[in-house]
């Protein structure tokens, strides 16, 4: 594989490509030019072809590319050709959007378990996957393979689940906490940090109202 | 105001100083040398020396940074020292829980109403924030002055109501649903795409295995 000299940027931007592809793949288009990508994409064609150049030659000379190669090949770089084994921490209401989320599934991502302190929500099911009690979280972990942990919990408490991931073998915790977690530099922590994301939004406005001479004082 | 040639990348790290200054703030901490937040960021000291020079003078040799004004600085590069009035569509698992969030309010976005489609759930209330029929959404956004559209509802719908919020001079969308959305160059977007963040992980995943020679087939 080749994987390792490629960009962070070009990484960022692969799962997006490939989100186009399914869809182009779903609506019966075998084949598309990098031009008619970059229209569809909003990026340039140049950039289209060296992003796809990282990969090999999957772009042919006045053919184009080939829609479901490249879905598929995407999708091999993107690790979506094995399964993954998933637990979830925290049945609120972020915890229960993400199981809720049937596409995950259809990607190789299966939710095996849910976890959560509260006795109200303990028992429950959601798309038939069980709430269990915290406690019961590290055996489960060991019995059913479990690869990634789902942290949908406050940042008082996701300190000590991360550890506790991590103790019982974990490969990877997407993190939803607002708080970067410290774990071995083996063990792989994607965060998504909402507040960040609204603050990005929050900037930008700023930086339209002050570049048109509009000011909201309040 | 400085902020056109500040880089991408750079927007992109803000808001994570601005957590880990507020932080500090809360911890009673008065003043930091880049060396410090280096260690507790994870990022180099030559890298936070060249971020925060990108607005002025905030540093001071010998001394370090003072932690307050650094985050009042950089709060206002944010634009949180403006408040901003947001509806919500879509009052699922993911809307409830945006719609719980009580640090959004601390930080100035106010959410003043949650609209929805299903009879189920029109008439109740998330943080006393009425959920109300979508079609009243055009006549409550102009009332209420909205200037942000949280969409929280599957991609079939979004295109739609993305359409409806800019008709009705939202400014500015945070938008989850699972597309791009296309609107005029004055409306800003800013998309959490879950199942991105999900695959990137996945990636990681697999260059980890690939390069440690672990294989999990299935």
């Amino acid at each position: 594989m080749t994987d390792k000299q490629i960009s962070r940027a070009v990484i960022r931007r692969l799962p997006r490509y490939f989100r186009y592809l399914g869809e182009l793949k779903d609506d019966g288009i075998e084949k598309i030019s990098s031009q008619e990508l970059s229209e569809i994409m909003h990026v340039t064609a140049s950039q289209i072809r060296q992003d796809l150049n990282n990969f090999g030659g999957f772009g042919q000379q006045g053919y184009g590319y080939n829609v479901s190669f490249l879905y598929d090949e995407i999708g091999k770089i993107l690790g979506l050709n094995h399964t993954h084994s998933l637990v979830l921490i925290g049945a609120g209401n972020l915890g229960r959007a993400l199981a809720g989320y049937v596409n995950f599934e259809k990607r190789g991502f299966i939710m095996k378990g849910i976890f959560d302190i509260s006795p109200e929500v303990i028992g429950d099911t959601i798309r038939d996957i069980p709430i269990m009690p915290i406690e019961e979280m590290p055996a489960f972990i060991k019995e059913n393979n479990i690869d990634i942990g789902v942290i949908a919990i406050p940042k008082t408490a996701a300190v000590a689940i991360a550890k506790t991931l991590v103790d019982c073998g974990v490969r990877a915790i997407w993190n939803f906490s607002h708080i970067d977690l410290d774990v071995p530099d083996d063990v792989i922590v994607e965060s998504v940090h909402l507040s960040e994301s609204l603050m990005r939004l929050s900037y930008n406005i700023n930086v339209y109202n002050s570049e048109h001479g509009i000011w909201e004082d309040d």
